[in-house]
């Protein structure tokens, strides 16, 4: 294999990326044409797209081109999940310097791979194009299985909140690198690479969810948006959650409430759903709150939730601490 | 509206871009929510994903933010068109300096609804995040209509090779804008908006093609991708092309010969195809070459082509005057 992306060359690029990419019984025509074909048995659907970029989202001295790849793919295919989906397959957009070494961008591809096998999709496709600023923009598609998809518009008075993973792990994890640690292992381990509970989005759906997000932005910010969609108000009870000590312990020597971490951080892609309060559910959910009043009309499945009415708060009182992450604010 | 997107922040901005879009009936679920959910009739789903960086692929100061919408929509939507479907819907990945005007990002998802309207698609969902250089990451999806999907691999000797749209108009415009020239006026709003014939791809389909592909990289040049996954050689013959006389004019002011821009020149989106001699064809395909013997096995649906045999000549001789596109190639 040649030493860069730019000695190799695109055809000879994507011919190193194909290479490593199984097919699945999904993919009726895989990478290397106009286009991929994806089976969608219940004759729906469901896709994402998000764009990481080199320094914004993954930083090349902190994670590795596997790590990037896996939770580059984890974030699209966790949204797919927080429908009531189970992941398809995933497209790749990637921008690579001319100097980028091309195990950079094979490792990525293995990352992908990977994180797509644990979640039982594949990559079907791609393009690759050069550019100043690594970037990969990621295409998950899903089946439904016939279901209906849980938006984030359905949430009831009277509905309990529920999470299942992780929360706030990835978050304690960025603080220990940002003041140059490199342990705790297990937290920078889950800030480099995130394991969201694929399998826990079609589960809520079938258990009757009303409302579903997958928690990129922070459980309080991600969960704003289903207020505000829904039209109701939510209040969450921070003795409910269960903070490690582990987590408690570095909060303590970093100086930062571990409660911060579990509330506002983003990124472990945690889905959290709202049930009707009579649903009995499985022991790795967690009931957190309560959908307490409603506030409008729900705005609508797909409605922008920006200017909606509803409200988060913890405890009864509004939370502040480090919000959501808007990704044009500084 | 604000005037930068840094201003607006990324909801806001957001809920702009959606709000300009119309539903089509293939969207069961638009913008706003984890995922969109996109009807897929025949239980697949056909779909693509390019990527465009400014500078490289597009300019500001030779295309309007509104042609960059149309162009960038147009060049994955042809790639579906081209495998024989119908594009239903596609997803935008933006990424978008802080001072950015806010008029450029709406123009641009003007532009892309517009062509997306051409092709009966819609833009149902995507991501923005701010970054240095504007990017686009379109992710395209189409609906065979029960067809089965029309690859590069299954050309066959004797078939001949007929193709439909323009061809070498943007690169005849292009070569105007780079002499510093923003006339004639159709070669050159045919550099800044292509107008792929979307319904032909499906037509092909129909009529029996046995291979095709989108001519997004130069005839020659994308030929070279069927000939090496068929496993088969193609001769053209310069004659049959219908060089327009104001073509033939621009070429000799600037002391090109014009067949250049057909054979090599790309992003006009023409579609071309492989048809079995006796398939009557509609008028606006043309016939300019055929299949003339078979090199070794197909590579088989969906293999790399890299390292295919097969070649693409022009009456019998090999075509060397500036090929294909290389992404990483200066």
């Amino acid at each position: 294999m040649q030493g860069t992306v730019g000695e190799l060359g695109e055809f000879g690029l994507i011919k190193e990326l194909t290479a490593r990419l199984p097919l699945t019984p999904a993919v009726v025509l895989g990478p290397g044409d106009d286009a991929a074909v994806v089976r969608t048995p219940d004759g729906r659907v469901v896709a994402t797209t998000d764009v990481l970029i080199e320094g914004r989202h993954f930083r090349r001295d902190w994670s590795t081109a596997y790590d990037v790849g896996r939770k580059s793919a984890a974030q699209n295919l966790a949204d797919i999940a927080a429908m009531g989906a189970v992941p398809t397959a995933i497209l790749l957009g990637l921008v690579a310097p001319a100097d980028l070494p091309t195990t950079w961008a094979t490792e990525l591809m293995d990352g992908l791979r990977d994180e797509c096998q644990v979640a039982g999709a594949t990559v079907v496709g791609g393009d690759v194009v050069r550019g100043d600023t690594i970037t990969l923009a990621i295409t998950a598609l899903g089946d439904l299985q016939g279901r209906e998809a849980v938006t984030r518009a359905g949430a009831q008075v009277g509905d309990v909140v529920a999470v299942t993973g992780w929360l706030g792990w990835s978050a304690a994890g960025l603080t220990v690198l940002q003041r140059g640690f490199r342990s705790p292992r297990a937290f920078v381990e889950a800030h480099r690479r995130p394991e969201p509970p694929y399998h826990a989005g079609p589960a809520a759906a079938e258990l009757g969810a009303t409302a579903m997000i997958d928690v990129s932005d922070g459980l309080v910010a991600d969960l704003g948006h289903v207020a505000k969609a829904s039209g109701v108000d939510i209040d969450l009870r921070a003795a409910d959650f269960d903070i490690p000590a582990q987590m408690s312990d570095i909060g303590q020597a970093v100086g930062v409430d571990p409660l911060v971490w579990v509330l506002s951080g983003g990124e472990d892609h945690a889905i959290v759903a709202t049930f009707p309060a009579a649903v009995q559910l499985p022991a790795r959910w967690r009931v957190v709150g309560e959908v307490v009043r409603r506030t409008n009309s729900p705005r609508g499945v797909g409605a922008p939730t920006v200017g909606g009415v509803g409200r988060v708060t913890v405890d009864g009182a509004p939370w502040d601490r480090i919000g959501g992450w808007d990704h044009f604010a500084e």
